[in-house]
């Protein structure tokens, strides 16, 4: 149940909608927060951990690394300052996707941007509304499904930092985006999910009905495809259409190559029920080599659904050809 | 001259638009159909049938299986319910993409959905148009180029019943939607096109300004790009744009991957005339390989154009690289 | 500083974003141009030429071939012609993609449309607007960030021929699309970027706040993800919003694979400052193994920013894993 957090929490304490994102993360969802008004600037402190079976996460407090990392999430507008603390022996960073930072916050080693080993470092993480262009055009916003990850560990592209876990998700929310009551991160990292392979990967899970939002996030040097098994979700922004004339594709299944990342809210089992179901990388050999993991979704008051259980027990029961 | 179907009789009863998409067979088009409402359900059986050179089809009718399958085709709001007949001697399943449908009809050996060898099991799809979400956005319809494919045989993925031809394409509509004269699935498939190597892949036929529909999807292991020659479309819903601020891309070429689909409408030769067109796998060695057909764009009154035999010819007489 | 081409010229004499795209080369600016009308005839002369290091480039005089090739720059609307004098010892040709043309004009041996050694051969390439189709849709114009390469040399698909850099970009623009200040061509070949690896990758240049315009094109057999650090776009027809509810997606990061093309423009350095920032494959095996160049952002006199020069050392001294 890994990365799985519940909003509900969050959003008690204000108008649905309007509620402020804030940093959450995957072991400990903050409490309610307060809405806020564009322009803030939020403070963390992150830590780069190792962790057993070679891995090494980031995480908001001392010994709470994971793989993914927290969630990050702020509105557009807002600023992040990242005091990164590298715990481990070996040079490392954190490199954004999708928002603005100096060179000095590149993460990178061509400008010198990364943590030597026990050093702390401050990155700053800006962003902003669109804005016009020449009176014909906006040039984007910030607002999108984004990640973060390594660039300095094992070369000057952070590969070995990548392999080891060193991702998560960046989400930056435009005012008036719908908050999702539960997030589930899912990073296709070389052959594997969330470095895990079946049946040991996360089993999700919602109550029938509930906003679900999905960040996909690619890495590695394999290239896969996302399916996730009855429902679908706007190729666009925030994975909803705008209205009856938006022309955006509706798909459920996209690709997920390295350094992409995307992101949509469904209702879980919306339409067609409760019940386990897949998600996994459709290339075949990938899905038969265990790049497959469960979406649960139970009955609207949390109980079982006839068959669910039968359906995990059979999937870690089964043999996967990686065994 | 596989899957190519004559819609002019469909739309000879109807408004044009307006009638109704029935299911629809490469082998033996259906007669003129009436427009129907939205809420209809149409019942259907299928056939999964050995087909010679170890392939594998589905059909509408015994003995008439194909690889691709038939297109199946309903518009947004209806209920496909399809009864499977397995005659052959393993496992096997149909799971379709895109529309709606409880874990008994998932088509995956994880939720025992599927038919054990010579047995009938019925599948039911549901469609539905798009919904409001707390007013700001609107969750996605049905509406698509979605596609079908087994997802049992040989592995809980399917992986031996796609490789072997257990595949289609599945249109969902919505009304308003602009009906094509005809229709053409391709399907790249690992290394090869609706399981054929050049000079064995389709050739589609279609008279100069006819309106045709090209269904693309993606199977197997292998990453792939669609491309085709002198026709373009708009890589959103429909291939055609909503209006002149529509800022959907426009393309020639696309990422056909595991598990993806996708359609678009072209009128053929227009604004290039008649003539002998390709469609290929744009990865150099794939096309090398046998990646490779033929659109072949008559006359507006169906006589060859000049030139086009001739090239039809040094088609089939090229040693492609793979002889 | 390959591709790079300077607009300022070229809008000194006309009204801002009414000025009239003309073919420019890599090599040689042209001057400026006057405004002209929808439906204009352009025509050019293209010579492909050996080039040391077993390349083959195009350009647009004798002895001025490059890799990649000039950029070719049209209004939507208008015709361009082109004299291809092949000066080489082998079969060649040049295929577009986006816009219209004949089979005489297609560029592939299928239609025996190409150069024999020493051949002169005439190729046109049409245009147009977008067209209602039906009154309920439109029927896409030829306006994109397109691309050209040969299709003929080596075998039926042009394989050797873009091996060797027979490509480059082709852009048709809407009227009143903003135009660049500058230009820069990006081409993911197989595992190299314009035919080269890191630290041998064009390094682009631009003044902080300058128009700049990217068209990435992908060729080859392998696939890619293109990353440019600390900008974004909209993945859609120009990069930029159409407004507020433009749903498109923003991203940093974009599959380029075979036979796909993309283009988008940034405000160099905008909301981040100047500084030297990478644009690289994503992939990580690739990256490290050279696909990496360099976007040099000048303060706004064009003088050099602090640490950048330092950078630019940084990434010539660095031991690339494929040295």
């Amino acid at each position: 149940m890994d990365n799985v957090v519940t909003r509900r929490s969050m959003l008690a304490g204000a108008a649905a909608g309007l509620a402020a994102p804030v940093v959450v993360t995957a072991a400990a969802p903050t409490a309610a927060s307060t809405a806020t008004t564009t322009g803030a600037t939020r403070k963390i402190t992150m830590y780069a951990e190792a962790l057993p079976g070679n891995l090494i996460g980031y995480g908001l407090a001392p010994g709470q690394a994971t793989v993914p990392g927290p969630i990050l999430e702020i509105w557009e507008g807002d600023t992040l300052e990242i005091d990164l603390v590298n715990t481990t022996t070996q040079r490392l960073s954190i490199h954004p996707h999708g928002v603005d930072y100096s060179v000095d916050s590149d993460g990178s080693p061509l400008n010198a941007s990364f943590n030597n080993p026990g050093e702390t470092r401050k990155y700053i993480w800006r962003t902003r509304e669109s804005t016009p262009a020449l009176g014909r055009k906006f040039m984007p916003g910030s607002a999108g499904y984004w990640h973060y990850h390594d660039h300095a560990l094992g070369t000057d592209h952070g590969t070995g930092g990548v392999a080891r876990g060193l991702y998560g998700a960046l989400i930056v929310r435009r005012r008036g985006d719908i908050l999702p009551d539960k997030q589930f991160t899912v990073v296709f990292n070389d052959m594997m999910i969330n470095n895990k392979l079946a049946p040991d990967t996360p089993m999700f899970e919602a109550n029938l009905g509930e906003r679900v939002e999905w960040i996909a996030i690619g890495h590695g040097a394999t290239f896969h495809t996302f399916h996730l098994h009855a429902h679908r979700w706007a190729d666009n922004r925030t994975g909803m259409l705008e209205g009856p004339n938006d022309p955006s594709l509706v798909i459920d299944n996209k690709d997920l190559n390295p350094g992409s990342s995307f992101g949509f809210q469904v209702l879980a089992g919306d339409g067609v029920g409760p019940g386990v179901w897949m998600y996994h990388c459709h290339v075949q050999f990938h899905a038969d080599g265990g790049m497959v993991g469960l979406f649960l979704v139970r009955n609207a008051d949390g109980s079982m659904p006839p068959g669910a259980q039968e359906a995990i027990d059979r999937f870690h029961n089964h043999q996967h050809s990686h065994d």
